[in-house]
Formats: C-alpha cells, structure tokens, sequence
C-alpha cells in the first residue's frame, strides 16, 4: 500500500474541495459570522503564510488562549498544516501555571482572544520563548495593550497569501497539537498529540456506532477548544463537511439553548455541568430543540436523572461518553447494543448512562487488587488504555513513569465492567478505599448519602487502619432545617444498600466541604482534617 | 502517541471481546451453520495453531479457494493474525492463471473448498512452491483426492489449541492479504494488502458517511470473498460486532433472496449483474425485502432504471460504489450531500446513479488531455487515487509502472466530474477515441445506440486517422426484424443528442459483437475487424 501519511492539513483540504459551500457558524464577542468552508481554507492558509512570514517554522509551537470560534478553527488547522504545532492553553488555569505551560512548551508565538488580552498582560514578563503576540478581535483597531510585538489577526491575514500550500513532507508521528492536563500536585502535565492521532481519533468520532458525526449534521461543541481539543470535533467536523457552530466566548445557557433552535444543532457536546445549565434553561423558556438527535456528555458521569429529563421531556437523545485529556479524548462510548434494544426502558437507560463500550481502535485492561477483574459489573479496578490516539508519556516530564508503564496509560480511574465489557466509573484510585485487600468506592457511598433527604453534600474519604489497611468514613454537610439528623440515622439508610464491611466507619459532620477552583471535592484537604479522627 | 499498529488481529479480538454471542451465519454446500463470534475466534486461534504446525511462518502466503462461508472467513484472520498472508484465488480465472497466481505468490499452502478440488487437481503437479493441501467440507470424511499431502480442515482444528495467541510484533506495514486481477494482457497482476491498509479501510467502510456498517447490521457479501477480500466487509463487520450472513457456493436469486428474508438481511454488497438477477426474482417471488437499508453496489455501473426499480418497488435503498482490486477496494460511494436533499426525486436519482464522492483518507485527481479537468459533469480525465489503502505497485511485477507513476494510482477509468465532486465513470482510457485533442467517450455512444429501437447490442471503437489521431467507428448489431434499418437512421437518431464531431465516421452492422469470457466487449478483437475500414 501507498506510503501515505495521515495528516490534519489533508482534512481540510477535504472540506475545501468537497464542501467549499457548507459553513461555519462563529459567535464572537461582537456578533455571529458564517464562512464557508472555501473561505476557512483560504483564511487558514493566509493565517499559516503569516506565521511563516513571522518565523515560525516545522516544530514550532503554536500557543492559542481562545474561544470557541472561527479563527481558533483557523489556527487548529494551519499550525498543523504547516508543520508547526497547535498548543491549546487552558485560560482556566492560574497565572502560574499559565506562565509554566507557555514556557515549558516553548510557545513562540501567541494568539490571543482580545478579552483573553489580561491574562497574558499579568506574565508577559515571565515568558521566556514568545516572540509575538498576535490578537484575535472583530474590531479593525489593535485594541489598547502592552504586548509586544504585537499584531491583529485580521490585519495579518489581509496582507498574507491565500494560495500557501501546505507542508508535504509530514510524518505522520510528528506533533500536530499539544494540551496540558492539571495534575493532582505540581504544574500541569503537557500531551502531545500526532497528524495520525488526530486522523485515527476522527475516524473513531464519525463511525455509525460512535457519535456518527456526519456532513449531514449541525455540530455545535460546547467543551472548550483549549481542552482537549474541544474532544476533536473541529478537526472530524472539518473532514466531513460538517456544519459548525461555534458558540464563542457567552455560552450561558440561554445563549446556547437560542443557537441549538436558529441553528438547528443536531448535535452538541460538552460536560455535565453545561447540560445542567441547559436544562433549567429549558424548563424556563421555550426552545424549539427538536433537532438535536444527540447530546454527547463527559469529562464527568451525567446523573441518570438529568439523562431522563433531557430523553423523556425534550427528546434529545444523550450519548454518555468517556475519555481524558491523555486519550485524545474519546475512549468508550454508550450505546446499547443491538440485542439490548427489547430491554424495558429503565434498564436501557441504566447502560446507557454508564460510561460505555470501547470505540474501534483502542485496546483496554481492568485491573483491581487480584489481577483483571471479572466481567460482573461488580468488581472494581483501574482503567488502562492502549491505543494509537492514547499518549505514550507526558512532554518533557520526569512524571510520566507513573500514569505510562509497560504500554498502557494508567488512568487512574476505577471501574467496573458489566459481561458486555461496558465500563462504569466508580471512582479515583487516589479516592478508593482499600479495607482489607478488598476496594471501596467512595463515590457510591456519597451518592447514597445524598440521596438523603437530610444531605446536602457527602464526601467519603479513606483513613489509615491498622488491621484493615483503610477504612471509610463520611464527611456530611447537612441541609438547612435537619441539624437534628444523627450518624444512626444516616448509617441505618445506609446499611441496606451495602455490605456490612462497606459502612463508614464514622460520620463526621462538618459545616462545608473544602473543593477545588472548579467545584470538585478537595478530597485531600478533607483527609488531612480527620486523619487523627479515628485509628484504631 | 502510542506506537500501536494496526493489525488484523486486533479486529477480531475485539469481536471475541464485546461480541461473543453475535454470529456468523454460514451457508456451506449441505447446511446453514450459525457459530458466535467467541466460536469463531476460537475457530480461527484453532487455525493458526494448526498451519503453525504445518510449517507456516510469518510472511508466508496462505492461499484459498472457497466460496463465502465461515472457514473463509477464519482463515481471513487466522493468516493475517498469526503473521502469515491471506491470498484469496480467484476460482473464475482460467487454469494456466490460476498456477501462475499460485506459483507466483509462492503459496505454502492451499486451503480448498470440496467442490472446488478439481480445479487444483487438473494442475497440481505445476505448483512449485505448495506444501500441504486442506479440504474445506462438512463431511466427517476426507473427500477422494489426488492432492497430496492433504488435510481435513475440521481434523486439523479439533487437534489444534484454542488458545493460540497471535503475534504480537507486526508491523502494520507488512502484508496481510493478497489478491490478483487479471490484465488486458499477460499474467494477472498482484495486489498485496498491508495491516494498516485494512484496518483504515475498515473505518472508511463504518463512517456514517460511507456505507454506515454497524454492530446493528447484519450483513450479506454476494461479492466473492476471493474478489478485493469481498470489499472489506468480513473485515470491518468483524471489527464491529456485525451479524454476517455469508451465502456460501450457491448463491442463486433465489437463495439470495430467501436469505434476505429468512435472516433478514440489512446490508447487502455485489456487483449489477447479481441484483439484476435478483430484481428477477423479486419480481417473481413474494418475498420480505423490508429489512433491507443498503444495497450496495459496485465493480461496474448500475442501470439507472434498475437502482429506480429497487428503491420505488421494493424500498430497498441502492448505495452505488467505485473501487477496484488495487485499492482494497473502496474509493468513492454515492450518497447526496445535506443540501441535495431538496432536489426533485428524479435528480437525486442521478445522482445517486453516478459512482459518488471520495471517502475521507483519500486524495483524487482527473487528469484529462489538458491537465486537471474542469468540474462541470462533462470534461473527461483519467482518476488518479491516492492514500493508504491504495496499492503502491504490482507484486513483483515490471508491469507496475504502467499504473503507478509520481505516487498515483492511474486507474485506467475516465471519468467527469460534477461541481460537487462527483464522479461518473465514462469510460476506459483504453476504450476512450481520442479526436484531435478532445475525448470522445465510447460507452456514452454505445448506450444512445442501445436506446434504439432497432438495435440489439453496439459497441463503438477507435480508428486510427491521419488528421484527427483517431475517430470513432460504431459496430452495430441489429434486433429480429429491423435488418431494413440503415446507417443513416441511426446517425440520425444520434445527431440531437451529441456534438457533430462525436458522431461516429461510419456504423458496421456485424452478426455478433465479440465478447470477454465474463460477457464484456471484447473491443482490440473488435478494433482489429475493423482497422482497416476507414483511414483517411
């Protein structure tokens, strides 16, 4: 066979010869653009003539602070295009770990979106490889700043070559993208993601039994294009032809939900939390959403609660799915499978709002504390992955010899695999408990416990024991109006759920519990508050 | 990114995987057998184990006479999983080609189907390089044979390990398959098929885009699994988890049909001739063909009035495809694109009649007497293809540079292209009149000759001419009764629809037009009955 590498620049010149009518829909700060896909190709290889006119050569490193929107796609394409490599920052991240990123990757040029502009005013005069700033804004002045040098994005394009051809001589192993991944200590860890990565990961995007992503559809990612990138939907969505909508720096729920009724959306994806916000928003207005055939969530577990409002009220159909930063992301995928299809509905929706089946292309291995565990839906052990579009070791970092040994990624998440081989997250293994050879998940305890009328949050953390190894023991925040609730009050709602051996062996109540700047629980600080409370 | 291959192997242990209790469904010469997909991998690890046993190393050639059944379809993975080459042998060719194939592939060993023994037995003793025989039957007994030495396929499985481990160190570069197509002239020309080329083909044959084959599938190769590896399918429809119904040696209408029903068949693949057989039946019979959602079609053009018969008789959809034995084998297929939907039914249908857009991984170009040509549906050119699943040369063979030249695939087809992309074959460049410098296609003369009245068969040829190169001479055989038709009737009946000078110079009323074994024009027999005729 041909000696033909895989490579994203051959992805959209796809959608310039075949698609040059469809478009891309951009909501930026000031209004909503449509470009068709002739006039993306022809902006993306202004954009990558200019970065080669400012010096930017194979291998370089391309930093984008940005958006969902037009020109961050542009910028997804011609920094892979020409050989030099697309690095997604995470604007979310403190201005520590910004300026770390930034220099750890040795970015030699930055483009900004002009409300993003702060951020990198605070540190430029930490940043020791950028040569270039260039600004990302609808207006035709360079906004105020004290970046330099800098330039407009808009500007750059007018006066560079709308005909630049592509590089030719990609290996298909070189690096086209990058994105840092926060760490549980330390400064973020650096991914790196290949032309055959990216290409292989679009496959796995756009098979009928995966999220079917299809020139047919009106895809609006609603994730981040800084993270992961935005789960690599610009780049399966460009190679097909895909309508893109791209929703920009506003993406309240209202906003969104206004998109997905004048846009047509037929399909949208983005975290839990996002569809939360959507779907208070839909029980307070009123959107037409019947085009919608698919809401692709992950990043975390959708509640089945959520799952069901969003299929029985407003008929748009959820595709629960899973993967990390390190995965590209995609790895499983919920779908039942066609013999499941005669299941009453609640049992359907019970598989289906687990994390899924493993896409075509990627290999898995579940391991808990005897070796790969059973197929019972039951017993529990880390996920490890293996795969083409799976991260071999983390840039440039001494700690990759944990996460990667012997040709797998160790996730760090725990699951269970029900005897169809489908996957449910049940924990972090830095959060299980492991109480005499045998694993606790502490998130099925917290769900438990918050299903309590009395609850308003629970966070189960593991303590030291002598005999036992660790032992569980609950951290609970109670509701306004239930101060009266006792630890046998909540251990009896417990005990019918569980096995005796999985019971806190205490419960402490507490006034709140310490989260991290994104809302999770700060599960080591809570240890380290009732570490003394109980060793026996 | 990981270093992962793509393998062969990899597909199937996925089926065996999350896919244990789906099945292959196998019609053998004496019975339908159904056997899960854990069955058939431990089948085919039972097969690998043996032919190890046998000698069979990794490199070595695997060749296979046989129908489509669930042998065949173990030895597709047995060979590619343990490191070996699948060879399929086209039973169709002539018996001089068939030792040439096997001679030249150097073929190990064979593995035959019971019906097919005489083919090998009339040549056995020409084969250079074959060590062992094995015979593919339902019999408990070995069949009486001259082979020697030779095994049972069903003895050899029972005493083999189940276990066996395929290899683990391909390079997915490396060869899994073989195939040969025959050539105008000569020996039939080698196709070596790598891991990678399979493995990308088989997501090209799942997008949602392309042919959509999905775990919820159940599909039908009637197209022999010893023609372009039955294009993909048994690969790809593995990988997924896919119920395949495998026809076996019979594969009558009537039969084909009675499987549609019976196992209610949603994906089906041939070429024209197998469905206008069909269309027959199903015209005839009483059948349930409602399972049906593609029927896809290839390897020569579909009749436009046959697709319309299909899909407004009988509501199975057409998906009209293009490939060939050099390109694994799918290039393009015929699909409307979102905004064509809106067009009136009869416009689709031409659309839909044409051999369609490329799939994603591949790059075309059209080359016709003055460079690239325009998209405008009329100016001819050669298809130029290239990518990974795209033969890069004939096996050994100083014929290869006929076909590949500065890394393109020159397929010999000459094609237009419509301002969508669109491909429609119009003829071979070797069948195609080249006219003082423009091209002139033979079959479009050939069809509007066949839309007369009086005529039963045309087939138009090329002349050399002095002043125009060449000019187009039409051989006409007339219908029962229609002896008294002239040359000036049909030259009349061509002139509204074709340029002036696209008319043919001189039409020659033959008996019979000289045909291929395969039913085919045979036009250098044809060129040389009339290349005296008309030189000017």
């Amino acid at each position: 066979m041909m000696n033909v590498p895989l490579t994203v620049g051959a992805m959209l010149e796809r959608a310039e010869k075949y698609f040059p009518k469809k478009e891309v829909i951009s909501r930026t700060s000031s209004r909503i653009s449509r470009f068709t896909y002739k006039e993306i190709g022809q902006r993306t290889r202004r954009l990558a003539s200019a970065l080669e006119t400012l010096g930017i050569a194979q291998g370089d490193r391309v930093g984008t602070l940005a958006w969902n929107h037009h020109r961050h796609l542009e910028v997804y394409f011609a920094a892979p295009g020409m050989g030099a490599v697309l690095h997604t920052i995470n604007i979310r991240l403190s201005p520590e770990h910004i300026t770390y990123i930034i220099n750890h990757a040795e970015d030699k040029v930055l483009l900004i979106d002009e409300d993003l502009m702060p951020l990198i005013e605070r540190i430029k005069d930490q940043l020791t490889t950028v040569k270039a700033f260039i600004i990302m804004t609808d207006k035709d002045e360079l906004p105020n700043t004290n970046l330099t040098p800098v330039y407009s994005y808009e500007d750059l394009l007018k006066k560079a070559d709308p005909g630049y051809e592509f590089a030719s001589d990609i290996d298909e192993n070189s690096a086209a993208g990058m994105c840092y991944t926060s760490a549980t200590t330390g400064s973020p860890k650096g991914v790196v993601y290949s032309h055959r990565g990216i290409v292989l990961h679009s496959y796995a995007m756009a098979l009928a039994d995966t999220a079917a992503l299809s020139e047919t559809d009106r895809c609006m990612p609603v994730v981040p294009m800084f993270h992961a990138n935005a789960w690599g939907l610009p780049f399966a969505a460009t190679w097909l032809g895909t309508t893109q909508i791209l929703p920009g720096p506003q993406f309240t729920p209202k906003l969104l939900a206004q998109l997905i009724e004048t846009e047509k959306v037929t399909i949208t994806a983005g975290v839990p939390t996002i569809w939360l916000g959507l779907l208070n928003e839909l029980e307070s207005g009123n959107y037409d959403t019947s085009s919608v055939r698919a809401v692709l969530c992950g990043g975390s577990a959708a509640p089945l609660g959520m799952i069901r409002a969003y299929e029985t009220k407003y008929n748009m159909p959820f595709l629960h799915a899973y993967g990390m930063t390190e995965t590209s992301p995609l790895v499983t995928l919920s779908r039942l499978k066609s013999y499941q299809t005669d299941l009453p509905e609640e049992e359907k929706l019970h598989v289906r709002a687990k994390q899924g089946l493993l896409v075509p292309g990627l290999e898995m291995k579940v391991v808990g504390a005897n070796g790969e565990v059973a197929w019972d839906g039951e017993e529990m052990g880390e996920l490890l992955i293996r795969g083409p579009w799976i991260a071999d070791s983390y840039y440039n970092d001494d700690r990759s010899e944990e996460a990667f040994k012997d040709g797998w990624l160790h996730t760090g998440d725990v699951v269970n695999v029900d005897e169809e081989g489908v996957i449910k997250i049940v924990d972090r293994t830095k959060d299980l408990i492991k109480s005499g050879g045998e694993w606790i998940s502490s998130v099925d305890l917290e769900n438990a416990l918050m299903a309590h009328e009395a609850v308003f949050e629970a966070s189960v953390v593991a303590i030291p024991h002598q005999e036992w190894q660790e032992r569980p023991i609950a951290c609970v925040v109670l509701k306004e109006g239930y101060q009266n609730t006792t630890k046998e009050d909540l251990l009896e709602f417990l005990k019918p759920q569980f096995a005796k051996w999985w019971l806190p062996d205490d419960i402490v109540f507490l006034e709140e519990i310490p989260k991290t700047s994104v809302g999770k629980f700060l599960k080591r600080a809570l240890r380290d508050k009732v570490k003394n409370h109980l060793v026996k």
